[in-house]
């Protein structure tokens, strides 16, 4: 399996899942660009560890984007497990100035599930303002959510960090980063950061653009919110690259993982890694992995998204699993998962999706038939 | 009317009422299998009452499937009316184990909507639990909801028999078949049993496969959680056959019924029986037939499906009728149904349902012109 | 631009908008009728006052029909600006009776976003109730909601009005019309009545019926309960010309206005008019501008549908602006709208709207163009 030429695959590979990677070595024959990382743990064993393609190697370590809002639903699991923080609390009761115009009744459970109609503040937070453990929080905790509260959800694609990030600190006392870091990153050895150490730079290898198109499934909504929402005023500031943004380590967006990091994270936290048992309890991983909320994003204009505790659900669109798995993608293609009914950890990174982004498709179909090939 | 041939249409039909039987006539002369009861109460009275094709005569009793589901609507609007069962207290209330994961502050009226996110325990049941009074109730009470209270509904195929059956018994202690059957089958003389008593088992004609294919409508969301959710460990039983099904008569598949019998249910409570009053008063029967749930079905990942308390209501894949009409279909084409703005109670069996299944097509809109025809 | 011509186009353009109005030019030109008024203002300051076409002149007055529910809105920002009234409190705070049959929790918020379930009465109202400060009002209180509130909404399509006059009567001891005409049309000289003063009667022009067809968008839902919740028991009464309704202006249908009168009311409340401050501040906009409700509507058989408090959103369907934009159309193309995160109120009047009716795709088109056209 050990090819001499980086653009064949390698790596180690259970028997059984080797008809699963024919999607990805035919790209890897007629795709020179085409490169990427594959892990999966079963029983907290590795059953895939393999990468392929000219930029990327073993370690490579990728901004797998929103794959990295995984930490935030993990952290939350461990703080609610720890009897830290009560999803059916009111948001408030945490963090009273966020109970300004209307929403003192919002609960963790909705902040957490994309409820509270907060994607963006009422006065735009800058670049600057969203690199920062408070600033961000404090202008969205100002605002008037941009529907009723209760009424729907749509995507916080960003602010869902700032407003997580603010609420594990009004709860512990300490950043997510901290809780993140020490509880959960360090000790398990999981290559995965929030942000990037600067001793870890070297290994750090940038996206490619999505690749293809026109767009080949719906249009989005002409009247959808992303736009609006994601219009940042004032300094740009490359959020993937800048060392203002690998400083901090936007909990929603700018992690620094390899597939093995991402497969590995969930490991520990929800299958066990090894013999060891996992950080979160059986019914602690009920409890974030249930489903919050399904149907139409107001803020993607997409029918038929799902939230648990932050995470994604399994979808048409992205049918990565039974009734019980969750993660989340990516941008531009990465994905991170774990299905607790069959004991599946799963992490991929990828130098150059597919257009329109979200999830590689083929990282989608990989992980879907991992539970029947390994005999569950 | 009365052939002599028994694929040729047979019965009573109100004049009016003859052009809207045409389809059904020609598919009898086109299909050799082709085998149906269908009978209309108009205020009470008779106005259609025919049957035809080889398997079929005028008294057959089939199982009906889902339209069994119509059983429990009705005696919980009994229990409502008689202040024996408040939709709008939370179900431990009247079951205390039921509050445990999460589950303390649902009320009567969403478990009876299929909104508990309870299609399936925890620790699956087995057939056995499913056809027990007690023991798939108790499963399901020590389960953790598939979805966050409050957030959707989605059909609990068989459960719903099983919370439904426990409720009753811990709201009047008397089993929902008990207050079936003393008060409404029995004292009104309806052929409709849930279940099939061992006196009856000769009028009992099983059901052929559906006919045709391939699907003709939307294919299923890939992830819909249907074929978990009707997943049963161990020993499978024929709930349509096996004697250990027919003794219990799960209220939520497993009635016998004719078409007389479907449609003298609905006008017993309904409508009223010729110059009786029903059974439930008006007030009631708003009360019941009251839209509670809209949009997509988490578990048949469908979209477009509607319940009042436990009845289905009129959707535009099953247009049988106006705001206030209500009834269940089956899964092999069986329907039963009452529209009480206009008086109309109706049912309907068919010995091999078209594809892919529930109510049958033809007897959606035979039963949907009958208002229009009778001068409503 | 003063034509000789009465099919020319005529009136003041800001020459930055002229590109614009080539989609109406050519209807002026290929469409012998086409005749309408268009009307904005930015910040207070006209940008685009126009007219053309045989039907009507700078100053004729229309029905607009729906248009006319932008002054229920309107209203109610003024007095839950003032504290007269709260959102967030139980309809039957202020109107005891309205917690019969079920109603006693259904909110004010809920009420004016078509989520109350009464888009018609169990005694269905005659129109001479329907055209009256109280009558329709007590049949609706009266009465069971169609669907359980909060589950979901519905356009009430008449009763949105009879239920708001009602609601601000009880709430202040004066009708919705003496509020709107008192408080805002006359202190401002918007000519946009709530019914029609017989000194106004020569400027009227009636409308024609919409051109077109078949219909071009989806067929609506067959079960849709539009058909049923319209259907007015015994005399009919022409809510658009009979004195009996221009006497009372319903004020869910039945305003009589010219676009220059819609585009004043929504600058002299919202964007402030010239230099004049807005009646309702920036905080009370946003109130109720919110969206409360987006997706099925029942009661209109459509995916997609959203409201504010009783404003429309814009939708795919109704692209009109960002996210705290706000107004309503017309069954018969007219329309009105304010997007105060860009300082736009706009008016449109048509005298024959395209099929299947609803805002004239011309107008949406116009208005979601000014925006980006006046540099915003």
């Amino acid at each position: 399996m050990t090819g001499t030429s980086t653009t064949a695959l390698q790596g180690h590979i259970d028997e059984r899942l080797r008809p699963l990677l024919a999607e990805l070595e035919r790209s890897l024959a007629s795709d020179p660009d085409c490169s990427f990382q594959a892990v999966a743990l079963h029983h907290g064993r590795i059953v895939l560890d393999v990468w392929g393609g000219p930029h990327l190697v073993a370690d490579s370590l990728m901004v797998p984007w929103s794959v990295t809002k995984n930490t935030i639903g993990l952290v939350v699991g461990l703080l609610v497990q720890r009897g830290d923080l009560d999803l059916d609390r009111a948001v408030a009761e945490y963090w009273p100035e966020f109970a300004a115009k209307g929403k003192g009744a919002i609960t963790v459970r909705q902040l957490l599930s994309h409820q509270a109609g907060l994607p963006q503040s009422d006065r735009p937070a800058t670049a600057s303002d969203l690199l920062d453990h408070h600033r961000a929080a404090e202008l969205l905790a100002a605002s008037r959510p941009l529907w009723a509260p209760g009424s729907g959800f749509g995507y916080h694609a960003l602010t869902i960090g700032n407003l997580a990030d603010e609420l594990v600190f009004r709860a512990t006392g300490r950043t997510l980063h901290e809780v993140y870091e020490r509880e959960i990153r360090a000790p398990h050895g999981i290559d995965f950061f929030l942000g990037l150490p600067e001793d870890q730079e070297h290994r750090l290898v940038p996206g490619l653009p999505v690749q293809g198109g026109p767009v080949n499934g719906p249009a989005p909504d002409p009247t959808s919110w992303i736009g609006h929402v994601l219009r940042v005023p004032g300094e740009q500031i490359d959020l993937a690259g800048d060392r203002r943004s690998t400083g901090y380590g936007h909990p929603a967006a700018s992690g620094t993982a390899s597939a093995r990091g991402i497969a590995r994270l969930f490991a520990a936290t929800v299958t066990g890694l090894e013999d060891a048992a996992p950080l979160l309890d059986a019914e602690t991983v009920r409890v974030i992995g249930q489903q919050q909320v399904r149907g139409y994003d107001q803020v993607l204009g997409q029918e038929s998204r799902a939230h648990a505790i932050v995470f994604q659900k399994p979808t048409a669109a992205m049918p990565f699993g039974g009734p019980w798995a969750f993660g989340h993608d990516g941008a531009r293609g990465a994905l991170g998962l774990v299905d607790p009914s069959v004991g599946l950890a799963f992490g991929y990174t990828v130098a150059r999706g597919p257009w329109p982004g979200g999830a590689d498709g083929r990282a989608v179909r990989l992980a879907a038939g991992l539970g029947a090939a390994l005999g569950e």
